[in-house]
């Protein structure tokens, strides 16, 4: 007994036509017309779009930060997550400086196994650089976690040197893994910080300011002269800046093989939000993240990195703190503020609605941006990320008929404000399917168990840098 | 009752499976499991790729040049194309100074309406611009050649300046067709070829010298100024150098538009078969076409730009001259050769012998590149370039366990050489389908119909400029 | 019996300095502390600087366009180069189709000899390219022609094809001669010119958008890969665009030879003063030259164009139509108003005031921009362009404590308006040596008789390409 | 009673030209024909060039280095100079971890003061930022060291991280002083050596493959990112390698200010001096040093970069150690080899040599780059870098008509070799003039006391940023 989805428009990252799709056993079996069999359950889902599940390529639930743990944990994340279209997320466990890798792994896995109701996976954050961890390197991608982070910024917490970079990244190669990098120069930060501070320039506004542009377009300019002598792939996350976009379109001019991803809040918040110089308003605060908002020159030229395929996928850093409480500890000092900002569940809307709806990408764009490229990128297709036969029945009817506005109000989220409180959405989920399981229904969260599973990830086959089949 | 392939594994742009397909009444209307229906035919294709039919971009049949015609026409040009595994051909109508287009385009049904073995459609090249000319467009595109040509070379025949290319440029844009652009600076290559003939160099070795790399650079770099201005989109034919690569590049980065198109023998073959300066070997004159052969440098150069997809189509230029009687017209003066050479028959297994198999691409990118994008960008998508129901069933069943050397001793162009001889190739078409028909079968031609179809193609819905589905 | 002047401040390209200075039969004879000898004339120029006389590199005097002819002829015109501080004009003898380059010699020498109050020079622009011209080339430089002109715009009167710019590069460096190029796509233009004109948008306001800023920028583009197929040296005049700058830039970093030119019409002066679209004001007609006014973007980038030394020289293109009479021809139409504008009298004012008061560039660099890189690029150098013993004495003592309002009342230009009018200048000549001869004696012109000499100018002794010395 | 050199050609960064020069009172008087007193010294020098003394923008004199000190101090290394052709050395102070500037500033006068031959000055390397480094550069630019260095090699040394460069650079700024920076990126240099030696490649062979040109090319455009930030202009020592020059080009692009100073060893060694792998010769450590000679291809692209004025200054990083004795010290590991090599005596005879007699740049470059560059930028012009009334009389007469074969059995460098060993070197010093002293006469050195003075260097009068006087 299967499921037939029927009169749908089932679209991939590179086909859009209508068929029915038949799923059973957690995985799809056919598509096609007159592929119903006797006893199947028959759904009719005419005028919807039927997407694969989506892939949150960068998330952060049950985070500790300073004295504070993020307001969403894996449940609360999870559940936001399905309810945005996303089916499966890759979160970020981070090594603690003296800690191993295998502990840090643990630990991940103990706060998120049994926890999830999406599937999930994880990278690996490094922060202590020793000839174990080279080592350990090769355990995490047995354990199925085949992609790792470095931190180019926050000096002497996460900030790694250049030699670790480099060292990391020729390992990198060697175990056909990927290393995501979170690029800004953190000593140029700490400067200019410790600058503002010494003025009494403790406010919000002050966040992006100490964080420049090109201390964002530095960092990757260096990390791909770091990549190209270390002859290996990098993947910049959450990209923010036209010049640091510019110089990731000259490193390919030399052959560098790098893969970008950018944020919803990249695309459509810009530094207006942190309030201006004389305000002595707080709300900034819900802004704080890093890389901060930046220009709306910015926010343009991403836009055409995404439909010009030089951005290859949109996480969203959901990394989620409530302003009351913990947003406010950094109430007389910006540097404070706990950094990130809620988006899970909005990704998919968001996309949809100011990508495709205003004609800057396909509906083939939107799913090879938020769930086909990740699955490639991240070793989890074909199980993940398209609609093909014999892949996981990971099914996101989008009923384009349906709009709302966006608000703390109406969301799944568990913090009490959303940077895009106000904003219009068009289009939902209708239902969603998780390996074939019902897990929304009609707009509504129906399912109670947390099915989600832990993903052991592959490499990629004959390293990235050979494989460019995304 | 319909055909069903059993046991292969389907290949799109972006999908990979094994999956049985169902075909009936010209197109897919099944891919899964159990799909069989009673009465169907089934086919085993077990441990075979099945491909959608490739689409050559760029072909010439039945055409005049000097005082001769190409040696394939339509008839022998297609079942050649068929046997490649090219279902579907874009073949140049050209309209002559004095001629209105649509005299070009009756001519060119002439020719090939009722001779073509597989499917076929017409770009139409403009060498003679007035005000009607501007009118005489829309005519073509409710015609369906919705895209057209412009040479930059071959002064005082084919050769238009570069008012007509803006005036063009805009004009295209208004009625969301496309442009292909000839690039190489034929006021230059004139002064060169006047030089070399005064000087007594007359044999093909000089052919190279007289239209260098440069000149391909300059004419690519002008159009993609003049595009910038005109703000239209635009699509350059056989490119053939890195510096054309690398200027296609830069204005991407200032946001233009650009579609490259290459063939196998930019990739595959050098300017070392023109023979040396002091050879009186003719021999090179099998290698006369335009723009020429290039650098070992250049073959590296537009593989990385494939790999890196930035070049977008793989098309063959076939323009076929028999060695003895035609291309020796030229015998003593390299500029009276008729320019041109085969290939279409040559070219998926070429790109799957020394691209896939040479690990250079996917078998995805293949599909990409020698059918999907060419489907998107010249309106025949999803007709034509993807396996997906409800597609026309133009199925390539490619065997990879085959192997043969290429010579002019096995191939079905109806010419007296191939520049490919002697090359290796791995796999070829075992089976198949136009539209559902049969075409051939364990690798022999079985069809004796001319059942190829005129395509009337689509505009670009809203302008290429910004569906970017592809 | 010579002139010493004391106590001023020497300014070369290079050097500043208090020195005294004393001049004898034409050239400078000796620099230093007590050098004076009896019977000699002894002038205080305390708190003056001591500067090489100016060469404007580009004017057209007594030039036919359509009906009408120049406001300034050589007489007029050398005399305001005088007042200005200029010593040597080169300008543009012009071959009309149909006519030889030494016909064109000998009308210019017609009109200019015996008229002349400066020393001058000419460059010989080419119209009309046949085997005959490229051998005249040669004939010209044994006349002290040693430069000539190309132009890439004014399709069907002086524009040439790409084929000429590539043989008339190769000619001009086996003569070691440097061709100058008009550089915008004349193509472009006419096209819009006749849309335009279409619209019936035919008022000064449309002039520069018939000429947009890409139409000079590839242009040089072209040009410039044009130049490195014929490994040649170029010279741009009257370079208007950032985008023009930058494409030279990019040449530059290929190893190609550039040199360019601006006027100080570019730095100072923008397309506001053509108006706006609904005004019906003619006053735009004064400033309509080709290429037209830009935005302050396009000044600001050229004046740090001048500032990194990347511009070379600063030419007027001085060209005066009177407003009445002359540019009201054009009173229906923008494109029959004769281009040109006055500016040879005001060149040095404006860039001292501009340039030096604005720390935009030091009293050194002035002196190079208009002085001693133009002697040194055409073939002058040491004679003119320096303050050196044994250099011609054209000497410009420039008093900084003077002040005047440019204005159409209190210029020495015949012409009835000025472009700058309104404009502060900070400065002025007060004495002018040409050849030793005083000329301008306490800010008054005091020689009745033309004195100015034709210079016979020489080639680059190996070849601009070597010779790196400016 | 003065000096009067008769019958010369005098050579500037601008003119050439034959003149009588009087000296009197250690500064050059008068300039021109008959300009002898009575009771002159006259030397006539026909057939000779009178250029202004060299400038060497870069020695390192008994500087210890790890257990031992450099085989050159001042005495024998400013005699060394002098008999080049260079009356002024700038060296480098050092600051020791742990110490202050001004300490660091005592002893390099204590090393220094009444040994010199030549005139000298020093810049200050800063290796300890702190805030009292900040105040402390300011008492430094008070003391006449207006010119600082920073290290981005050297790791645990002398390297300093971003931040301190972002700093630095900020109060460089403020203070009108220039920060010059050797540009590797130390931790990836530190990473690749422990690998080296990890494999037991211990060689010198394996010297320049731990410290590849890309690692050179990061660093220069990481400081070009941070100088772009902090807004101030930058001198980049001795630069190596054809990315670095590109990287400083596209910078310029950006408007950056950015000084480049390249070093004869960089334009006419190449790597192939560390001998081959497997040789195990030991004659390699000759060169070693740092950063290491590179290919004939970053050499040609230096030369142009020269020939084009993209590098402003020849230094030449004199820094000479014992082949027996203190090269030996590394042995059996290459990192352990007392990096440099010397070259203070043969700057201008090789740049005259193969620059000038090769036609890659004139006579008036030469004294550009040898002299006249390092004046203005290091607050030394006009006293020095010039001929020019007023000027010290720091005078070099070239005997062109002379050559020799380099090699350490005739140099007066107090070392036991020359990496120019065998270099044929035409011209040479006959007469040199040190504040109008005549230190070497005839090609002999004649002097006995140790003339030189300290210099106390200016600041850029508005800052370097805006004074583009050279």
């Amino acid at each position: 007994m299967g499921i037939v989805l029927e009169g749908g428009k089932i679209v991939t990252a590179v086909d859009s036509y209508c068929s029915d799709i038949r799923i059973e056993d957690e995985r799809i079996v056919s598509i096609g017309n007159d592929i119903k069999k006797s006893g199947d359950e028959v759904i009719s889902v005419k005028g919807c779009y039927i997407l694969p599940g989506g892939i949150d390529t960068h998330t952060h639930f049950d985070l500790e930060s300073g004295s504070t743990v993020t307001a969403d944990n894996f449940e609360t994340g999870t559940k936001a997550a399905l309810v945005g279209g996303t089916t499966t997320i890759l979160d970020y466990a981070t090594q603690n400086r003296g800690e191993t890798l295998k502990e840090a792994l643990r630990k991940q896995h103990k706060k998120s196994d049994g926890m999830c109701y999406c599937d999930y996976g994880f990278h690996m954050g490094i922060t202590d650089w020793n000839d174990k961890t080279s080592c350990e390197m090769e355990d995490m991608v047995r354990e199925g976690v085949t992609s790792f982070k470095l931190y180019m910024a926050y000096k002497k917490t996460l900030q790694v040197d250049d030699g670790v970079i480099f060292e990391a990244l020729k390992r990198s190669k060697e175990l056909k893994s990927l290393i995501t990098f979170h690029c800004e120069n953190g000593d140029i930060i700490e400067t200019l910080i410790n600058e503002a501070k010494l003025k009494g320039n403790k406010s919000p506004y002050y966040h992006p300011l100490t964080r420049p542009a090109l201390v964002e377009k530095e960092a990757i300019a260096r990390l791909l002269n770091i990549a190209e002598i270390a002859d290996s792939p990098v993947y910049i996350v959450h990209l923010s800046t036209r010049e640091g976009l510019l110089s990731i379109l000259d490193a390919k001019k030399r052959g560098i093989k790098v893969y970008a991803e950018t944020c919803p809040q990249y695309l459509l918040l810009d530094d207006s939000c942190y309030g201006d110089k004389n305000s002595h308003n707080f709300e900034g605060a819900k802004y704080v993240m890093s890389p901060p908002l930046r220009k709306t020159y910015d926010n343009d030229a991403l836009w055409k990195g995404i439909s010009s395929r030089e951005i290859m996928t949109i996480g969203t850093d959901h990394c989620s703190f409530n302003y009351k409480g913990q947003k406010e500890i950094g109430i007389d000092d910006f540097s404070k503020i706990p950094n990130g900002a809620p988006g899970v569940e909005h990704r998919i809307g968001l996309m949809y609605t100011y990508g495709v709806l205003k004609n800057r990408i396909s509906m083939n764009e939107m799913v090879a941006l938020t769930s086909t490229n990740a699955a490639k990128l991240f070793g989890l297709f074909p199980q993940k990320g398209t609609i093909a036969v014999g892949s996981d029945a990971d099914i996101v009817v989008w009923d384009p008929a349906f709009s709302k506005t966006i608000s703390v109000k109406n969301q799944m989220q568990n913090v009490d404000y959303t940077p895009y409180e106000g904003f219009e959405q068009k289009g939902r989920v209708l239902h969603a399917f998780l390996r074939g399981n019902k897990v929304i229904f009609n707009g509504k969260f129906i399912e109670d168990k947390p099915l989600g599973k832990y993903l052991y990830r592959k490499t990629q086959p004959e390293g990235i840098s050979h494989d460019k089949s995304f």
